[in-house]
């Protein structure tokens, strides 16, 4: 349904034609310092038309709080807000009154629900993301004051063109015919991992297809344009890190780091594909050669030397960075004429008009990093709790000293 | 945590060398007709000991039946189940009481809990998948009675060993250099079509991989026994395919029908990646191409020509069949040595002793047919109630017809 | 926290100085004829200022729907609706900044958060039901349409001015000091059953008091009179009967129907009791007197001849009529002078200065019938789940026909 | 449902004929010393059994723990435990196949799942309550072990025997039949404040009827013979007091600490009714005399020198004992005949067979304990993690001082 998260609890509403869209967040920790302008930044990363990648809607999406905040501080009670949405004219009479759009919406939600918003896809709407990203910016600035949690996507691929190998964890393995052949490229490589421990937001923003390396960027944004003036659309990937996440996170069985990461990373509009790690590509790489060894960090604690598990292993974080990669299909919404079937299966040819986004990719960056700030929160909150509650108790006097954390740790 | 589903809800205990393992089944309907048998072959092929590719460590594992049922029919009340474990001996002190295991789970629950089981992973074990297994057939018995809903999976990869590109999703697209070309092969192809619409457990379990495709099959039985002589390990995947699911499941928008799936799939020890219809190579094909048309199917229902989207759109199914594909790593438990770090942080070398899985993918099968199950069944009880609650409703008067559904569908 | 509620979902967002107050109600089945009306009747029953018995506080609590609707016909999807806060005025300084007021929430909010609102008790205030009226009203409107179930509150005592005891469950029992006579009175006398079945809204708003029974609703009114003139409060019940609700609801065993309906009703500001059917009094009566005899109806169904059982047994509603009494405790501000302590521990005298209700059950009416309508609400939507699943399987073979509900029931 | 808690969660199975019962305990925090005599002795308590006041049933009930724990010291993970049913015989056909007993759950539980157990009511059984009595124990041990938290119930009524007036809050307030008079008895009578404040389990278990008022617990236990031998039954209430809970506890605004302590009381078997602090009859004490007034306490925080509120103001615990009363009906099941009706509609009479309690309140007690511990615990854990949370941010720069808690409190 339309709530996420236990402890840290967002719930959304609002469609793209109707009056507004907004979000209330439940559980913030009482006592931070928070203005609109910590959310609106992320609000104006994520709107329609930044640039001539993006849809031609214009919406400025002024974020109004409505409510548990007094002075700039949060009280600990729900927060309420809402963006207006500038475009209410009802939905005009166009084409897809009669056809369902392919691979969109629009039938699945009459089949669910046996009545639909004239705008066709409903809540499927980009627009539904504004109240994540409200609240993400929300969690962000909670987890950068008090751990300083970084958490940073950018755009890894748009169609075809990707970053080179050297940066990427799908490209691991080197794609030879022989099955017997158990190389593997040094895991991760220095670019990437260099990408992962030092990119920015102010970096990736510099390119406005959000994919910071300058020579795949220019790629991409040809990429975007060719589908563009085709009046058609391509898909991508973003990949995400997520920086000094402290270990213990993630709730087994069922409630794993990664689980609840992938369902928050597949409950974004478009998303088809999630892998943390070395993903797909690493279950080609033998345990000998993608086990992370450990080694003492300088501050005494165990780190890994690799992180092909992505910060994450038995589904609980380790305190390695985060990262993970998300594939969004080509957006459904295309001007040129499709050959397909009215509602009532009459067949025809459908060309949407309208404003679409030949690439979600670029606007997907603020929404992926969103859920990820809410993600780490809320698990960040259930641990917290578990921690504080074991730490009041005395010491353990039965179990043989190999089975406690000692307490400095 | 350890509770997954809302109307359908599955709670599960129990560690790999406790009394016992099993679970807690909360909504099944009343009056399904339910015998120990039923589950009971499931558990059967998940359990170890099956073949020389698997680990020796030999369990029966039987059900036992608590409670919810008499005379072999569901009363409505929670079904508690059980199955004991044979080997409850303490575990012997190893090397791996004073070494985290790479890449396992060892270093993270103690850092999460700060106490450990003493055999290092605690839920992490693979037997914490029994409960899950066996509350799986549950749901299963009622979907294929009812729905005729049919869930198989198989063994898509074991290392680079892979299906032929006929048979799989992530070829799509030639793997040519050339990023402006276009060109995607019919998807899904004709074998790959047939082998969803057809494969049966019965076929995948001719073959001791779990990999319905003779020639591939033998491969990866060598890539395996390969692995369990090195004295390491490899990983894999594994796709799945659900057949005859109703139209309209999925709660958006934070629990789309992929989006619960993922969550699902990622809960399952060792899975690090997860990919529904044309999944991350889909991201490169043009949406002209992409998009799945509509055609009025015989039964008078609209249907897609294509099925790229793998029976999902806009967060809800739309009637097509469902797949998936999930990455399992390398396990990480291996007997070679390996250099790594003891708990306090000396250096050293850890050779594993135990009995080990070399590939995890061919037990790992029923388990994914398990929560596959289980989020179905979840989410069409949901999805039954809002229908039902919606046709004791008068006729809609003020909507204009193209926003209705009619009642005939 | 703010949510309640598993399929039909109310999030409510707000505090007395705020923005505004509002709520997102997420799983309201789709095609419903809904209009602003249908919601602003209860918020305007609810709201300050209707007589000199309440608040001087005026506000005229317009709804302002968000989202969720097209052509006054539900989606299906999130809901989202606001009501300003005309006063939003920053809270002036006063005595309460340095006293937290004998009996209210300002101390315990401060000691949960940390921080407190301006105003004192935070999302204590009053104004925080308005979320949950309007939600009510969105469940009644379904409720009444398709099962013709009325929802009815009436105010049963004012301080120690009660309905007559003929009127009122808790007077079953004579209050004689021989605690070996089992007399009891005709249960549940003629004329409280007559209230029972017949009350109305209408018949209820005659009264400012609430109280539909003319000499005692005067009596009231001179208690809440004298309160006021006293500078002082005073405490009272509510009494509630809902009619119509089908047998079946209520989930066994921690959401029993009357657990899940208490819970929603001590939720309520100011509330300290909760009693269903014989409540209190009836523990007193011995079972052979206190069991509702089975009878056949005239529609072939069974019901029961008298009904101390408040229309649920074992947790499950029976097809009676279901009613229950809420004890709301005096209202803690008050202005006379009150000997007690500043935050800091300094002893002192606080008279509160502002607008206060001198009595809260007169206004506590509406919200008492919408906590019922959501708990209504949200059972229905789990228990037609299980029915509808229930219905479409097999018969059962195996069971003997005494376990076995006949279909045509 | 059959799971309750947030972070501390319960879920229990079983049934009285079936072949254990049981619960699964998720949440239970790392490193707590536990043995299954901990959980013992309150299973014991509640045991049949254990006097001629209860049920010649007699199971030894005991408890074998499954998973959670190793060497006597919880994991962090899931704590499965199992009772076996002694009396796993089949139900032998009685009159009740064909009558469902007046008040009893046969008929709903019926209705509601459209099969019944052969025994009748299903879960309504007392063993149901094995699990949660199980569950509290464990947290118990906890809330002891770091908080000191005492919590003792004990029968403050046995039909119209009850506590004498000085002992009980339903009496505050003088019964005379002047609504004008205002007088209020001193709150709370320096008797039942003793009461509250010293009243243990060991003296509680020093009367069979758990009643620890020697001139009380005699009438009570006549009462209850009496019953007996007329083959009747009778109802009571059960008083509970909770000491020491840290102020703080309690998630407005539908989580408020009262209503979820309702929603776990209301969900025990045979409970009617339920009030906290001055309760139902605190309503008719103006504001002026029912504000508890605030005090410096010895420790240099903020106390009440009177406790009308129970322990909780504004849905939040305030650092006082927390007390709170519970109506629990005559039990259904008597032997005497009844005049009633057959399933089919059949007038006719019933005379039930077999072993019932004539009065369930003695064995009540230790489940009213175990709830709530169950609530203290759930809500313990979610504030905690708050508190958690707050206390590492900065501090705040914007708030006028009176609006933060000083950071020594």
């Amino acid at each position: 349904m339309s709530t996420f998260g236990t402890l840290f609890r967002v719930t959304t509403y609002g469609e793209s034609h109707c009056a507004s869209v907004g979000a209330i967040i439940d559980g913030c920790p009482p006592g931070l310092e928070l203005s609109p302008a910590d959310i609106q930044v992320q609000l104006t990363r994520r709107r329609p038309g930044q640039s001539n990648l993006t849809t031609p809607r214009n919406e400025k999406d002024l974020v109004q709080l409505q409510s548990g905040l007094e002075h700039g501080v949060t009280l600990g009670t729900p927060i309420g807000l809402l963006v207006k949405n500038e475009d209410q004219r009802p939905h005009d009479y166009t084409e897809t009154d009669l056809y369902p759009r392919p691979s969109h919406a629009d039938y699945t939600y009459l089949e669910k629900y046996g009545v639909k918003a004239s705008s066709g896809g409903g809540r499927s709407s980009a627009r539904e993301t504004i109240g994540r990203v409200a609240a993400g910016a929300i969690a962000e600035k909670y987890l950068k004051l008090v751990y300083g949690i970084e958490i940073v996507a950018f755009v890894s691929s748009v169609g075809k063109v990707h970053l080179p190998s050297s940066h990427a964890p799908p490209s691991l393995v080197p794609s030879d015919d022989n099955e017997d052949n158990d190389d593997v490229h040094d895991a991760l490589s220095p670019e990437f991992r260099t990408l992962l421990s030092t990119i920015t937001r102010e970096e990736v923003d510099k390119y406005m297809t959000r994919c910071p390396h300058p020579e795949t960027s220019e790629k991409m944004t040809k990429r975007i344009i060719r589908a563009k003036e085709a009046q058609d659309s391509i898909g991508g990937t973003v990949t995400c890190v997520i920086r000094n996440v402290p270990s213990g996170l993630g709730e087994p069985v069922f409630d794993k780091f990664e689980a609840t990461l992938a369902h928050a990373m597949l409950s974004i509009p478009a998303t088809k594909a999630f892998e943390i790690g070395s993903g797909f590509k690493g279950t080609e790489v033998p345990g000998s050669k993608h086990n992370d060894p450990f080694v003492r960090r300088e501050d005494g604690r165990l780190g890994t030397t690799t992180n092909w598990s992505g910060g994450v292993q038995g589904g609980i974080t380790n305190g390695e960075d985060i990262y993970f990669r998300i594939g969004f299909k080509s957006p459904a919404t295309i001007s040129q004429p499709q050959d397909t079937a009215q509602y009532n299966g009459t067949p025809g040819s459908l060309a949407a008009k309208g404003r679409h986004d030949p690439c979600v990719v670029p606007r997907a960056v603020p929404i992926v990093e969103a859920m990820a700030a809410i993600v780490v929160m809320d698990q960040l909150l259930i641990q917290n709790s578990r921690k504080s509650a074991a730490s009041l108790l005395p010491p353990i006097t039965t179990l043989p000293p190999t089975m406690i954390l000692p307490k400095s740790n």
